[in-house]
């Protein structure tokens, strides 16, 4: 397998566009992201493009067509990919192989969702549950999700002040993130006493629903030294799957697939988490935060919600998390998410993230994931000192 | 890159399968195919599975998931991939990249539609057209269709009666298949005297809406060769795209973007059409097939029409094509299809074909197309003497 790097970013506004259609925030991305390359669209030969459910929400399929025509890239092949909210996690490893396989230089690995756009979000989104043994009886992701918690307060003590802190620290970070859709600073008291959504889940506990498009660039490691750009490596690629349904896991404290798919990209990178210095996590919900910073060995299981509350994953903690402001302040549109996290890694990794930019950061990890655990994919960055 | 081998197919019937869900379509498929190939679930790496729209047809996403699981496969990667008809083709290649990086030995490419579920099918398949300029105005696909058939009809003097000779040829072969979706012959007064749909196509110049599950399993040439299998080696991948819209092509007596994808795959192949001796081709019309082989070079643009009435295409013709049944008879669930299309010349190419079987084929090939030809796959396959 050749060596992949990435080599330039793009990202729309995340927030609700309502002025913005879906083919309109691809093809946004998609020029930001060759221009940051400096790569002209005559160059790209192919492109996986993440997104959730354009047929549910704006009744548009056929992407690979439709976003590639939009965004002047018509001929190339293209192919859009689904893993509901791990849809651009799932486009970026596609993109990675393709790339790793010799079969083409340039490849885009882009994610988009339009969310708002008159659909019923929550409709749409628990089209990534099980639709006949989970939404057929009325659960949809803040009802998993609160299960989740509960299941995690009740074995480890996790308290509704651990998950607050969660989304506390996301807004201090969005706040300083130009392309967040909140850009505002939130007290625990506003967490906590927000409207109820499912308990322990409020509303600030949630993430929010959201227009957005992200593309990202990957090159061979070799082209990315001739073309003079900051080699940013893909060093370890992880990807798995588990039971759609939560009730048929053993454990709903835990969230296995991203263990399993976090010790994949280690073990092809060659490293443990404690040679990582950040990582954008999947906060759909606060409590999603603290369990995947658990699976992934950032912190001890139940440790994950004491470790949020000091401050241990602060942008000046022992390991950042969710820097770009994450799912719950940054903004989650769905297909898009995955793609947005490498967009924070790498722009951290080469200096560029601004007023939340951490000290010389050397590896960052992005952990994606589809529904309560269905899927999950890891990626590991390293920038070349 | 490796060289890659398919290694074994499965096929669910197809037809209106009313008791048979979206998941079982996929995990019939897959437990045949593993069966098939002799493969064990726990050798599976990595699977990726096409279908249109699983949201619009029964409102269930996070299909790697979901069918993963339900076929037994929990925890391996799996990716969903659309490319509206295409899905299919679009999944082969990737799971053939896959194999051919390193990353896997084993990886599923599968494909599934669920189309008979209450849903409006005709509404579903509009997705796969440009929603907001072509949908929006009251155009689905039996109108693109109708209008690509006017433009060739007009340019080249193709007939009514052309048009027949392709859905009776179909049907004859359709007739031999047991997986097909109508096992009867038909005549030429049948399809020209059936009920409408949109001039110049009536409901047999049309494929029907069809519920089904393909499976194939890839694997590197080399691993094959140990299995003791067939070798039936993957020479030819292209892929590509074009406007989504018919309205923004230049000329409507054409699909160009299978020609695009035909030319890439032979440039990998390093041969021409002449060096394939049949192939399976996407006639979701009877326009499209005379089309298709136009743009594949099997024949001279215009002279499609009169090939297909003076018998060159069926089964003891100068190039055969849709020796299935092809998706006018064998059935076209349209996420399975382009997987389908894979199983066939695999058949074919092995000697399992049945009363269906060519004499000795060597090289077989796949053309897969999506929309009214936004986007194409064009597979070789050849058969190691």
């Amino acid at each position: 397998m050749r060596e992949v790097a990435v080599i330039g970013i793009g990202l729309t506004k995340f927030g609700e566009l309502w002025d913005t259609p879906l083919r309109d925030l691809f093809a946004m991305a998609a020029a930001d992201c060759l221009e940051d390359a400096g790569v002209g669209r005559d160059q790209v030969q192919s492109a996986y493009i993440g997104c959730m459910t354009s047929g549910m929400f704006v009744a548009q399929e056929h992407l690979a067509s439709i976003l590639t025509d939009y965004a002047g890239l018509k001929g190339i092949a293209a192919t859009r990919v689904e893993s509901a909210c791990a849809s651009g996690g799932a486009a970026f490893r596609a993109a990675y192989l393709e790339v790793a396989s010799g079969a083409s230089d340039f490849v885009l690995a882009g994610g988009v969702e339009k969310m708002n756009d008159g659909a019923d979000a929550t409709a749409c989104l628990a089209a990534a549950a099980d639709q006949e043994y989970e939404v057929f009886h009325g659960v949809t992701f803040p009802g998993l999700y609160a299960m989740i918690a509960q299941a995690h307060m009740a074995k480890y003590g996790t308290t509704p002040e651990q998950m607050a802190a969660v989304a506390v620290k996301n807004h201090d970070n969005g706040a300083r993130n130009p392309k967040a859709q909140f850009q505002m600073e939130i007290t625990k008291d506003t967490v906590l006493n927000a409207v109820r959504v499912a308990e322990p889940l409020g509303l600030f506990d949630c993430s929010p629903v959201t227009d957005g498009g992200a593309c990202v660039l990957l090159a061979p490691v070799e082209v990315a030294r001739k073309l003079g750009k900051p080699i940013v490596k893909i060093i370890g690629s992880g990807h798995a799957t588990d039971t759609i349904a939560l009730h048929d896991r053993e454990d709903f404290a835990s969230i296995p697939v991203v263990g399993l798919a976090a010790q994949r990209a280690f073990q092809q990178a060659g490293i443990g988490i404690k040679d990582v210095d950040f990582a954008e996590v999947h906060d759909c919900f606060t409590i999603s935060e603290i369990v995947c910073t658990e699976e992934l060995g950032i912190f001890e299981r139940g440790k994950g919600g004491p470790a949020a509350e000091a401050g241990e994953t602060a942008l000046d903690g022992s390991f950042p998390v969710n820097t770009s402001g994450g799912l719950k302040s940054k903004g989650h549109p769905v297909g898009a998410t995955g793609i947005a996290q490498i967009c924070e890694v790498y722009a951290q990794l080469t200096g560029r993230a601004g007023d939340r930019q951490l000290k010389n950061p050397r590896r960052g990890l992005a952990q994606n994931m589809g529904g309560s655990g269905g899927s999950c994919t890891v990626h590991i960055l390293e920038v070349e000192s």
